[in-house]
């Protein structure tokens, strides 16, 4: 077993965090950071992560999220946002900034440009929204191990009214959807129902099938 | 930085893999692993991994995959498959599963099994299939987290037509519809046009924001 699938073993969905205890800075920063290195389609990055650690901007959400008590007794909430559209300029955007990082152009990669920006614009924005959705949940899932290996409690939640979340973070305006939300915080000394039940997941042979 | 981040630095989308290398079964056993311990909606783990290295089979899903050479160069090639509809009885099997690996039953549990039971399965099937396709792409973000940590090297793709690869696997008799693939391998020598350019992500103030 490796570290990191010793800390995944190690993680759950943590039911009741403690209020008392704050995620220390420089963890949170490695967890976005897990999540802003992900791979994501194009390298477009079709996400942002909002970090909300205001009080009563967090007792307005879990008001939207099924009351889950995690979202004000962890110390952070990130707020996994997806574009809600692919426009020319974001992919523009994207591109120069490869462009100056790099400092030369390349010809297939112009080409590659043209091509994305003949396609994926003129899309359908709920099929734009959709593809970009799942970039987020990738770098969500990064974010989740990252957590894990750093030791924080986190708590995965599709659970809430995104156009609500939306409202209360004034996403829409930054052409952002909310997708997921991850609390961080500590595990409760008592009080949580999972913590000591076992992690259950389909054995090895109903998941992964080999073609030999 | 944790040694976890710094593979992340390390990690890239590997243009050219060394076909002369092999990734050791225990290191694709934890990449796999990884993903079967990732968190999804209602813990349903509505997805499944097919790990790929018959050469010949390969070589058929290279061709449709934008002829993308990983697919073969590479040693190994993970494919996430998500369910293509969420029915009674796999939300059943799951809930069985946790009470017997559990030992008990509990009323919550069972209210919460019906509460699914009486809204997946009648909603449209590819509203069900997007839905666990994000779950699949959960476990996805997982499983190259764990190969970077494994030092090794792996290509995220989208690029590739799920409709001929699912043909190739006869994924759809099983319920199953392909979402990525993830060739698993080691960098080339020479010959990758990626391996010596900057990996370019948006500025932190550009993908993270603070609400205090």
């Amino acid at each position: 077993m490796s570290a990191l699938i010793e800390k995944l073993n190690w993680r759950y969905a943590t039911k009741k965090m403690d209020p008392s205890k704050v995620v220390p800075e420089d963890k949170v920063e490695r967890i976005v950071e897990a999540a802003r290195l992900a791979p994501t389609s194009s390298g477009l990055q079709p996400f942002e992560v909002i970090v909300v650690t205001n009080p009563d901007v967090r007792a307005r959400i879990q008001e939207i999220a099924w009351n889950q008590a995690q979202v004000t007794e962890g110390s952070h909430l990130l707020v996994f946002a997806a574009w809600d559209n692919y426009t020319a300029d974001r992919i523009n955007d994207m591109f120069d900034l490869v462009n100056e990082e790099r400092g030369f152009t390349n010809e297939g990669w112009e080409n590659y440009r043209q091509m994305l920006l003949n396609s994926y614009p003129a899309r359908d924005e709920q099929v734009n929204f959709e593809h970009a959705a799942r970039q987020a949940y990738i770098g969500f899932g990064m974010s989740v191990a990252a957590a894990a290996f750093e030791g924080v409690d986190a708590t995965p939640m599709e659970g809430f009214d995104p156009a609500k979340l939306d409202e209360i973070l004034g996403l829409r305006e930054k052409g952002l959807r909310s997708v997921t939300i991850l609390p961080l915080g500590y595990r409760a000394d008592d009080g949580d129902w999972l913590v000591n039940l076992k992690k259950v997941r389909r054995p090895k042979d109903q998941f992964v099938s080999l073609v030999a």
